[in-house]
């Protein structure tokens, strides 16, 4: 068969709702065998549905269809948590590292930085349901918040800026593009190296046009889906 | 060599200006032996370059060194001309099909049309320095643009409107979502099928509140950088 016609017949059996989110396949020898078809063949169905963002891999368990994306409006919805509670999804976050470091070159040209400033680095690990479905680490000014590495930070950072340093954003600037995970970001998504991802990178300004933080997020990319609205200025 | 190091050392040559936008590498087999690697390994480091948007393929042509992404700010610039330019770009727009036809499924969702009802189809490749970047197709409610096809469609579409009909866009409804370029969209492009590209989604609505169109771009993954910036309301 050829590879075309296998993905036609996953893609039906998904939307009769025969194969459910979060469902595994069959092993890959196995669904070879029940498409009466080759490895490399049955690969580059699978490829191109994973490309779709119909199927996913989790590194060593196999194949797994994917659940309807989360909707991410990057000029709205802050908060990782009440998005996705608001489209009845089950949240949770893992906080991977968080320290104070030199600045690294990536974080002195989103922060606006001069060389040899400090930063607090914060790495976390954001799950649905269980999977993990975004790496995102955030650097941050760390005169605007003394001691922030003392909160609990698995929870909301807008949150702990709000309550305890008075700060709110007021302005974003953000970029979409795409790229491949890798080493550790790919282990820590569970993801084949090379799989694809989502890159959304935002600067964030306070209520008195500072630039306070940045995060860089590595989405798997079928997890997300980027929606907005804009109103146009005459 | 392992493919993390020839990455790193192509990379190198690109920041450092060795290689330059557009330039073409020379054959995987030359390249291999340069850097005393096997084709797979060698595979390996271009196709993650790839999909980093490094470099890009193109069908029978071998791989070339990617030039700076076109900033795209789907709330703001509309017209792929207008905005090409203010970039120092070189844009062009091949027009590749127009008619009038019944709503596909696609086409009836977006625009929200009852079953059985007539659109336009608008298709365009438009090129950045002759190289295609992006597939472009609309679907037009045509009782608002009565005999549209008659004008030159390889211009601005907004323009038209504005011009001809009095219409312009007043909000617009976008979504960004990864995917591969398949078939006549993979062929238009000069792209390789299976290749990463990335899916902007735009429901346009006038002055009235109408919904008046919609278009689908794919676009080659790393010839476009979405940014956009974001007040937000408290």
């Amino acid at each position: 068969m050829q590879y075309v016609k296998i993905k036609d017949v996953i893609v039906e059996q998904i939307e009769s709702g025969m194969l459910t989110p979060r469902q595994k396949l069959p092993a890959e020898r196995k669904l070879a065998e029940s498409f009466d078809t080759t490895r490399v063949t049955l690969r580059e169905a699978l490829s191109s549905l994973e490309a779709e963002g119909r199927i996913y891999r989790e590194d060593r368990r196999g194949w797994f269809i994917s659940p309807e994306p989360l909707r991410y409006d990057p000029t709205q919805t802050l908060n990782f948590t009440n998005m996705a509670l608001s489209q009845n999804r089950k949240p949770k976050t893992e906080l991977v590292a968080a320290k104070g470091m030199l600045a690294t070159k990536e974080a002195t040209r989103l922060l606006e930085l001069q060389p040899f400033s400090d930063v607090y680095r914060v790495d976390r690990v954001r799950y649905l349901e269980d999977r993990p479905v975004v790496y995102v680490t955030n650097y941050i000014r760390p005169e605007l918040f003394p001691n922030l590495l003392d909160y609990d930070l698995s929870k909301s950072l807008t949150d702990i800026y709000r309550e305890h340093f008075g700060v709110v954003y007021q302005k974003i600037r953000y970029r979409v593009s795409t790229t491949s995970l890798l080493g550790e970001t790919a282990q820590a998504l569970r993801a084949t190296s090379g799989s694809p991802a989502m890159v959304v990178e935002r600067v964030n300004y306070n209520q008195n046009g500072d630039l306070i933080d940045c995060d860089i997020e590595y989405w798997r990319h079928d997890a997300i889906s980027i929606e907005s609205i804009a109103q146009l200025e005459r």
